[in-house]
């Protein structure tokens, strides 16, 4: 997530210099075809252009419109698992009970292990998110590289690790060693029926998140959406060029050039918005996030080993 | 679900080809009427179009993002019903107890149906959502062939597929089985009253979900909607070849062309989107879904048959 | 339901023959006055117009939009009460238990009655709905002429008829008497007092259902944007024919009516759209889906008489 | 709420007559100053006024939406009092029982008392809704004047109405009495402790229906939205009659005022929509929705003294 | 919240002076060039600059929506707050019951404290959402500056003011202590277990409250959105100058103020309403809706001590 209020101009120029190139190259050959070579007749009505831009700016706002939704969608999952983190440090904490001998040893650890094991859902499902799929191609960008499965193991038991690296879906099979744990509490006289089934829609809580995050992840905005908005940016910018040439002469380069930015970057806003949990700024901040879950659990249990958050650099929080 | 993000040039010119043709043919008329029969006063001015332009524009716009929105919604119902079937899992392992024998081989074999039969509704639904409506014409386009009742028979016990099959909505069968199952395990008293009617709410979720696919695949986006969009479409694409006539000459042609395509792909964009059960390359990924959720439940039975999703030919997954 | 593909020309000519009668009229007087008369100074700049062009674009585009969320909303209310009708269905089998005499003939004819007084309540909606508002004039349609109270008579014990018709509200009427049924089985010990609290607040979600279509039926999609939308795609159209007649001549005429067909019809679908009970082809088809909770819960229950759904007449399912 | 399809057009000048007035002024000022003092120069480019025309469109479509936003929620609000209603009457009388005692009178006391109190309730969060705020300032509109407090005299026991009066949020304290009756029918052993919360969650619903009312009617669409389309509806219409000045004449001024009483008309239709809660024509129907819940639940008790609906005047709806 | 119909021009100015002070010597810099220096190559065709009007002026309604919509789900949560903080009062004073001793001391004190803590909570909420980040570049705006930490103290037992300080989320440690005393209830038997999870229930809802209000505080309307809505702002307005000089002259300079005035409007409206928890004129009113939560559950205990409202000052609501 950027927070800085101003984006930088090697960001810009990073993503839209190819682009520009090209249309810095075709706006000089128009110009030279045009001037030098006197080939009036390659000039083009503007109103032909007009008709392709109104359509195009109204198709890069739907595009931005939706890509907005997928990355607010994400952010509000996140939120959501905040709130239930914090719902279920205080249900281990209140509800489970234990009747005939309160504060005992063994309910304290069991609570301990709950709690634990949920930050290391969170972790995991953290790095779950952020592997990479083959077919969303990644330029060097600057990246999070701190998503390892190793983050939770201090919040397991000892050869836990090992099992849970070992299933296809990781943070599903933590989810359900909570539920044996809750299980096992119950038949231990801890929780009635009745908040044993509660602490069980509290971890169907948690399938609902993992699942909406997997939704977005596995699911690109559909593609020819996208590949048909940066079609039309190019045959609506090569057209610019032409527009303009007879009334502007040499002066049609540098507005060709002002345009197409605009035009390009709309659409490159919105491509760099759509996935939210590719590792990349303009991300979810995902690794923030899981530590705040982790301060929070942690403050809970009354443990000071509260975690670090690092400091955002050039204005991006991971 | 396209998963390539470049469509290929088969695939547009494949939908395309019929209008573009149409569009040729017109623009070649014109020139030849205005250039070589001197019938100027075929031209029209620029304006006349603009003004439908931008109207149309905003249509189409409102079309795609429908379209968009029904899409979506079918992939969220399928998220949900993966998250459901975690849940599912879930609870039918730890909240049907037998207290008197733990561990008894009987409510094993009872979880395992429950499970199982699952996978069957998942698969089941799947299958009845692909079916074809007789009014959506489908041309010879890449299709997935591979949903057939029949891929639900390993997860049934032996002779319930007949019985399943002769049913009008088989997967609603399978979950009042499942209903009249759970009643068997409330009785045997592996279910308190309260943890009963717990499993009867997740299984009202998954009549929820088969319903909201059932109204996306039998109530079409409003026909007027999309007859009229492809109508203006042309009434606006027709007048387009008279509009630059007079200052463009032979060079209207390719212009014309390539408005037209910007206008009409506009159009099939959101026409391919609407309808996401039809088995066609922009569908919701059922089968992988399905198999998602088959894989999930397996490991969560410990099960090692796991299945393997297949791999994405020409960048598409199904 | 409209699903036919492609919409008749004679349904086009009903609606916007009088707009277009008027439109051709004008523009052959403009035509007259300009040419005949030689009062030139009819004609009006086109940017008058198009200044207006754009701003009921938005305007239109945005009374469809509207116009859609409410046929959606309506079909989406039917589709939920398609879902709860199968867990009601379910549920009346599998919670109301008799533990001192299981399967007593009872019990049966209980669940017998309260699934399909469901039955009845459903028709009953469907026809509660579909009565005329006397402020929404309906010209010659074609209409659905079979939602008759009578339709519900074979799904009530004998003497329920006349007492259900007698109230001002019929269907929650029966949502009452369903309501007096249960309490008659909790009195008699098939349910427990969870099961008792659960099937009430599936009726509570019938009562949300039945109250969303009221709401949708009875208010009007406001007066103002309606009234303002149709007067403006007038004072638009009236201004067309003045604004092309210099440049044009006689072809001024099929142009401002091609222009003026698109803004009528762009009106005309959001018109048609935005009350969706009115018994009109463009309806949500209730008589269909009522048919199929019928099919549905008779399939549950085993009756072998389940109903046959009429087949759609000119594409139209009602 | 306006039923009527057509709107006066006494309406229509009530509120607009100033602006066009203005306009009217302006437009034959522009003509003077343009064709008796020969002053050419105050006539200005249309593309100068045609930049602005679409940003206002937009920003007045933006602003109409938000405004029918408002408008349709409080009218969902309004119909899901309706159901939580009827779900209230048929709860009360379902659930509470008397075990010893079947068909006691006391029983029958207080679920008179709980529903009639809930009528109280009802009428009284109409009165407090439709109080006006200073800050609304409020011409000589048509407007409904029996929303008074004595209205809900009849539903309350004697000396309450002195009671409720004297607090300042009289609804929130019949909710407040209705959960002190609910623990004296708990008291009574009519409710068993599920039952009884089951009421009180049905309460809450009652309290967010309120909350959510109070929400719409204490925060005003955010007024720098309002004041500035406002602002930018009368900038835009004062360039006008200078954009066409120089190509149209005296004719300039039927045209301006054309244009203007669109985007004047456009600006009043969404703030006429925008605060449903001011006892003006366009408001939610809340007597009519009053009512209807007062009549359903006397129905419901079997009360013949049904209440009747006043006729609609001018074809409006309070 | 600006309650005030009308925006002071003093508010307006203090916002755009230095952006019109950038267009007005633009502006005058344009003119001189092309009319002192005869520079007539520096005029553009206004054609240009309407190619970006328009799709700037999509964006902008795009961003203005989006800013919208933050602001009235913050105000929506806090409505939410207000609804089942009144839901709390009534459940703690009813769903509470000592059943050996009807009335007793010791329950009464546990309900004060339980409803003040609450009050506590909001206020803590309300200060804890206005501390400011750091990339939140406020300049001299009028400010409430009444939110401190202390206003909670007079809710609180005498030494807790100190303990809820040093945690890092005091409010959440504030609902962590809510559910420690609902257990102490619990144990003492005044909760039966269903009761007293329904209490855990409502915590949880404050728990979702804070979350989502946190949310909208930590996670800034994506940088990139807002850099280029502002970028594009200025992009277009310092062509706009260019686009008239050759046919108006000195109208120009105004001609250009009025234009670029709208836009930088639209630009900062969005801007302003887009973060609701800054502190500043459009916020979401938290002082007054905490205010109104503490004197309804004042009422609903019968303390006297109602809190006043403070006037609002030059239209604001803080």
């Amino acid at each position: 997530m950027i927070i800085a209020r101003r984006i930088q101009w090697s960001h810009i120029i990073f993503y839209t210099w190819k682009s520009m190139a090209y249309f810095l190259t075709l706006s000089l050959i128009v110009y030279v075809l045009h001037h030098e070579f006197d080939l009036t007749w390659v000039a083009i009505p503007f109103n032909a252009v007009a008709t392709l831009s109104t359509a195009l700016a109204i198709f890069l706002g739907f595009k931005n419109n939706s890509a907005y939704d997928r990355w607010w969608e994400a952010r509000k999952i996140w939120g959501k698992l905040v709130n239930y983190s914090r719902a279920w440090g205080r249900e281990v904490l209140n509800l489970a009970i234990d009747d005939n001998q309160p504060g005992s040893e063994e309910l304290k650890q069991w609570q301990h292990r709950m709690i634990y094991r949920h930050i290391a859902f969170v972790h995991a499902l953290r790095v779950f998110l952020r592997q990479r799929h083959a077919y969303n191609e990644i330029e060097n960008e600057l990246l999070e590289t701190h998503n390892q499965y190793h983050d939770i193991e201090p919040f397991l038991a000892n050869n836990d690790l090992e099992m849970v690296l070992s299933k296809r879906n990781p943070p599903n099979y933590l989810l359900m060693e909570q539920g044996d744990d809750l299980l096992r509490a119950y038949q231990r006289g801890w929780l009635s029926d009745y908040r044993y089934v509660k602490l069980h829609e509290t971890l169907t809580e948690f399938n609902n998140h993992q699942g909406m995050c997997e939704r977005i992840k596995n699911t690109p905005f559909p593609r020819p959406y996208s590949f048909f908005s940066r079609l039309f940016v190019f045959i609506h910018g090569t057209l610019v060029p032409f527009a303009f040439i007879e009334v502007l002469g040499p002066f049609n380069i540098p507005l060709a050039l002002v345009i197409n930015f605009v035009f390009i970057t709309l659409d490159y806003i919105g491509e760099r918005t759509e996935d939210p949990f590719e590792n990349r700024p303009g991300d979810t901040p995902l690794t923030s996030i899981s530590l705040t879950i982790e301060e929070n659990l942690k403050e809970m249990m009354g443990d000071p080993n509260l975690p670090t958050k690092p400091v955002p650099i050039h204005g991006i929080v991971f």
